[in-house]
């Protein structure tokens, strides 16, 4: 096949986006006489004009290349289109193919439809300035900036006819996530993948200053890109719009390159012969910010400088000056020759790809549309024995991890299923899936790597925002996954993670939008157990972030051992529309549940443990509430009672285990919350309550808004001390320890406040013999690091 | 000068190597005979082995290379190591050089200090595992890992004397804040600023799998770091162990010929003849990681491997054949030749640079001593003038502007005041700054650019990340600087600012770090006025992230007009040891205070607004408080307020306003906390209390815990609602329209239940009417853009 459009297919070209580039322009400035049929009056324009030009253009050269691309080759391709801001592009193209017509009857290609579309944009209760689940061919965004390309590429992965074009923003391009994200093609297998074609658009300008990709040379991005591991096309397209053809001529050479290069690595590649270094390409378009606008406006330049970013004519109400201007400029696209009625003439129309290849109505971006339920293994076969709670040990990512190696077998041939992780697996105790499959990995390897191979599905990077940009792009096209990360740092991606519980938010309330697997987060090498590393690595503010978010797209477990793991990460996977945080641990430590016992405390969220309840205090009257959250919390609760019950057996103590964090909230703001009844039976109406919290205290404080009397609660938990040192002595430093919470119930318990004073100095000089030791020692003694519920 | 070291400059650096090699395995390891003087057993070692030797060697080979660098030029050298678990390879310098031995007694150079820091380190009570800022010379902690390159650039600005050498590990060279901070350079001026010299630390693997770094060819290198704009310099140092010395020879040979191309821009630039791209030199280091151990351990590949990543010998208490392992690879540095009864040999101690020009005591590590407080403008000249309350409009940034204007005046000798910004300057309404100084920009820019310059201070790139960074180094070391930012993209750095919190936190406990500016931000754009926006950019979630932190180590501010805000921003400049976050608007909004008020307020955290309160409920028994906190807010609340008045006189309200949030949290809690006697002023014992607050209702409910009946605080805010509409219906959306409070004020004001029903349905049918409105005309109705406080 010969490179480039051929002549006769470049003017068509150039139609079409005089269409698209009107259709942008009218969004932003017009909401009557939508087609310039009479005069342009103040009256004609919107009150409040709302959008950004800058980009538009821009993407619509694309766009129309693409469909240029698309109808040549029949290649099946998804849009990400970074700039989420130049949505009236986005819009104007997906009117012109009937995307819009196909999920929203009022979006005809007809003048009411386009009247309604022009309209809608940046209205109240229309379509907002931005791009959104609204929009349909959307997957991201692209409002903060930089997780395009990561998406994309979590799109391709394990789709290999799929070639997902991905427009990065020269702003968009400054932002570390998407430097990172170049180097995906790393992990990128073009045997079972499909293929990312990144277009990177430089318009030279962000809101006001130059950008990086705009100042630098041709050789600089040229050797850029190659470092990155990709193949550079560079195309001028900084010509008058007058002479737009010409960019789509050259943007056409560039695409067909691209697209052979692409469907040759992927042929030698599925021939068996992966090629060693694969240079994926990428087209670097140097384009004219604002381009079609007038040269300048009131003296000042205009097109091609950062004064086009947003709406460029700003004063046109007021300023008939900028009224003519606007005119002018909207009558420089001849609608007249473009729309017939309203209705976009058959010229235009030509460009579009046939209906089943047409980008806003890829299948692809309807991720719940595709998605298949996993078959999930029977969590029993890999349950943990618990006979007598606190009696055996085990390491709750380790068995774990033996479940997902299952699950991962039997996604073997749907390859729908991934875990990403910032090189952790291994250290987070998750070796065991490596048992069935491998770590993706396409460069060449040392001899001494171990279990990497190009189609393994498990995808370590050390970088969270490649992590978390992949997986969101391969849930929200349909596929599932997980994201094991250290608790401490997985709060780099807490911006991702904002919008991205915006965008589920907002895909709940589209019709059309049909529910993708929950985003699921396993936090493990937990605070409480990074003695060794130390400080940097003690954070558990990611619930807290995650508690900001809308009550139905989130949900927070913490089970305190494997068998609660388990059965939480089964409902995680099953789940749908959702971030589900889980915070489990990775250590060797006591169990509690059996696996029947820990389905029924998962499905309550929050239970009275009768067994290590004073027998009088499970259901009536108690002297105190022992609550703890969390795996660490929970051995120290249970330590500390096992403590109370011998040294104070008369002590009417009732232990509650939270391992659903959202169930303390009313049911009114979550729908996980217990019901007041439900609730008063854990924790009574006035009753005193020890709360063991594996996070921030604040975490637990803000939940129980609207529960009674709140301020009986005291809450322990990590207060932002710590160093590398012992488990013990770290709890100490956060009043943590069984001692400590054994002292806080004395001092609390109904009845008990004087009566327990001599023991909780015993408890008090019993702790501080303990950091004596640990001082001198080097570690915990044995009575602390071998300790299991034995009294009973 | 000749270029590289004379060869017998290399076999010293080598023997120096091998003694802090020996001292770093031996930190990990020994607890007694910890000079080796007698054979080896289990009880000399220590009970945990914690520590990470893999980059450990490769620190050192860069060290010994900087000292001799620093001896040949007398270059003043800053060193940020960003694989901060490398940990006992800084300590092992820092005690060679005696860094050590100046800050702590203990540490002497002779068998006593040497003892004492084997045991120390990773020891309770002792030094943490990883870089801290216990640690001499260390301005970057690098547990959570990307954030070396950027912190070092900040370190050299406005230092033009000062090399920052920053280490980037290969892991964190994944990292997109790592990748973003190469294009640093294009904004460093050669002229006025210092240099970096980075030196990627190549050893080929993370914790399990091979690096990017480590699979690139030296053709992508070399690409890669060009594109960046830099000069790279490869450097093989993949070599055995007992050849070392050829790995100083040939680092030598790099880091004179950095040196040289370093001060030859620097050169240049100074003499008033710019370079145009300067490409200032990258050092990529390749070496074998864990370097020095045994090629293989019981059949295991190790030196060379991920193995080699922490402890590289694990079971060496239990293990007699590991234990001989360690004895053999110990003795293998042959300590007996490198230290005479504990003391370091002279001939190791050669290559130590003269002392003021140690690096571990470099006074820029110790940013607090060289700090000179800031010569502030009076705000009065810059105040609004402002009668009655709520008749003036002004754009509280705008002012803030003119007073940061003269700041960056005031300091352009001392250059040592900077705004670092994500390319939103000017749309934050700051514009008036760059009347006194420019943007930083170095590289060539197109002729229609503004307001750039290599020498202006104002720092805009688009990555949060980036500013982030170079913030923390300017400030770190002795610099005062803000950070505007869109309140809802400011979370792209909570991981950074969770770590930069943590540093702030330990720096107060070390003795000799003196205080350091505080870490301001400024965020405005908020959510309330991203109505054009839309959904993705409003998000208040950075309040809850700050919540979280040590209470001495953060403040956050909620200035509601101009004059607090002048008067918050003075008090935050002149702040150390701190984390100040600020939230204003940009907007054009309603005035309330005086500026005499405003610094009053300030200096009260809240206050009761006796103006817009009833009479009667001032001081005495009020029917409800409305209390207020942030911009919008407070004008929604002071506009109900009004409306209430006017058609309820009777309700006895008290309108109380929040500006340092952390004022509402317990004395015991936050230094800010307000006294009982003072929080019962305000909100009474049991006072119903409708408070419209900024951010998530949750931050608030938080800080109440331990106050009376928390649960009588009815919170409203951002429940995450909202799209692309008028501020009014966005407002609705989340229910704080001026409408919504005072029908809450209704529902819940004492004795007003049944009263206010009328009313209350009443103010209902006017927020339908509006909200029709704004469906209908596409904006908010004049009654409510043009509100001012008029009724008085």
């Amino acid at each position: 096949m010969s490179i480039g459009p051929a002549p006769e297919d470049v003017a068509p070209l150039a139609r079409y986006r005089r269409a698209a580039d009107y259709l942008a322009a009218a969004m932003i400035f017009l909401r009557d006489n939508v087609l310039l049929e009479e005069p342009l009056r103040p009256d004609h324009l919107k009150p409040r004009l709302l959008g950004h030009w800058g980009t538009c253009p821009g993407i619509t050269l694309v766009y129309a290349g693409l469909d240029r691309l698309i109808g040549r080759t029949g290649a099946d391709v998804l849009l990400v289109t970074g700039p989420g801001h130049g949505a009236p592009a986005n819009h104007a193209n997906l009117w012109l193919e009937g995307a819009h017509e196909r999920f929203d009857p009022a979006l005809t290609r007809d003048r009411a439809g386009l009247t309604e579309l022009v309209r809608r944009f940046s209205w109240p209760g229309g379509f907002p300035s931005h791009l959104s689940p609204e929009v349909p061919g959307v997957i991201h965004e692209g409002g903060e900036l930089g997780y395009a390309l990561a998406t994309a590429y979590g799109a391709a992965l394990d789709a290999p006819d799929r070639i997902v074009a991905c427009l990065v923003g020269d702003g968009e391009a400054e932002t570390g996530p998407t430097a990172a994200a170049w180097h995906s093609t790393k992990y990128l297998d073009p045997a079972t993948s499909g293929a990312v074609l990144p277009i990177v658009h430089g318009n030279g300008w962000k809101i006001a200053s130059p950008t990086q990709t705009g100042v630098m040379s041709d050789d600089e991005l040229t050797a850029l890109y190659r470092g990155y591991g990709h193949h550079p096309i560079i195309v001028y397209a900084e010509i008058d719009y007058t002479e737009g053809a010409v960019a789509d001529e050259r943007l056409g050479v560039a695409m067909d390159e691209a697209y052979d290069r692409i469907t040759g690595i992927q042929r030698q590649a599925r021939s068996g012969r992966r090629p060693e270094r694969p240079a994926w390409p990428v087209i670097v378009l140097r384009t004219r910010k604002g381009w079609g606008l007038p040269a300048e406006l009131g003296g000042s330049p205009l097109e091609g400088t950062f004064h086009a970013h947003q709406v460029p004519m700003e004063d046109v109400a007021e300023d008939p000056e900028q009224l003519a201007a606007l005119e002018a400029w909207l009558r420089s696209y001849r609608p007249e020759e473009l729309f017939d009625d309203g209705r976009p003439v058959p010229a235009v129309l030509a460009v579009c790809p046939p209906e089943e290849r047409r980008m806003g109505t890829n299948p692809a971006a309807v991720g719940g549309d595709l998605r298949r339920p996993l078959d999930l293994p029977e969590i029993a076969d890999f349950a943990q024995e618990v006979g007598t709670p606190g009696t055996v040990t085990a390491g709750a990512t380790a068995v774990l991890a033996s479940w997902l190696a299952e699950v991962f077998r039997r996604t073997e041939t749907t390859r729908d299923f991934r875990i990403v992780c910032p090189d952790e697996l291994e250290s987070n105790k998750l070796t065991a899936v490596l048992e069935a499959t491998d770590r993706a990995f396409s460069w060449p390897v040392p001899g001494s790597a171990e279990h990497l191979d190009p189609a393994g599905r498990v995808m370590e990077v050390l970088s969270e925002h490649d992590c978390q940009g992949w997986l969101q792009g391969y849930l929200l096209t349909g596929r599932h996954g997980l994201f094991p990360c250290y608790e401490a740092f997985v709060s780099i991606v807490d911006g991702m993670v904002n919008q991205y519980a915006k965008f589920l938010k907002l895909s709940r309330e589209v019709p059309w939008r049909t529910p993708v697997s929950a985003l699921n987060y396993l936090l493990t090498s937990e605070g409480w157990r990074q003695e060794h590393n130390g400080y940097s690595h003690q954070g558990p503010g990611f619930i807290n972030t995650m508690l900001t978010k809308k009550a139905e797209t989130t949900a927070v477990y913490l089970p305190p051992d494997a068998n609660t793991l388990l059965a939480v990460m089964r409902t995680c996977l099953a789940s749908t529309d959702r971030i589900n945080l889980v915070v489990a641990g990775k250590n060797p430590a006591v169990q509690w549940l059996s696996l029947s016992d820990a389905v029924a405390h998962c499905a309550a969220g929050a239970s009275v443990w009768a067994w290590a309840s004073h027998p009088a205090a499970v259901q009536e009257r108690a002297d105190v509430v022992l609550a703890c959250a969390g795996g660490v919390p929970t051995v120290e609760t249970l330590a500390a009672t096992e403590m109370l019950r011998r040294d104070a057996p008369e002590l009417r103590m009732r232990v509650v285990n939270v391992v659903d964090l959202v169930s303390l909230r009313t049911p009114q703001t979550h729908p996980h919350g217990l019901s007041e009844d439900d609730f008063r039976a854990l924790f009574g109406d006035d009753l005193p309550v020890v709360f063991d919290f594996h996070g921030y205290p604040s975490a637990v404080h803000q939940l129980l808004h609207g529960r009674p009397d709140p301020g009986r609660f005291h809450v322990r938990g990590y207060v932002e001390e710590g160093t590398t040192t012992t488990p013990y002595d770290l709890l100490a430093s956060n009043g943590v320890t069984r001692h400590d919470l054994a002292i806080a119930v004395l001092q609390r318990a109904r009845g008990w406040a004087s009566a327990g004073g001599d023991l909780a100095d015993r408890y008090a000089r019993q702790r501080d013999d303990i950091l004596t030791h640990v001082r001198r020692t080097g570690q915990d003694p044995a009575e602390i690091t071998d300790w299991t519920w034995g009294l009973r």
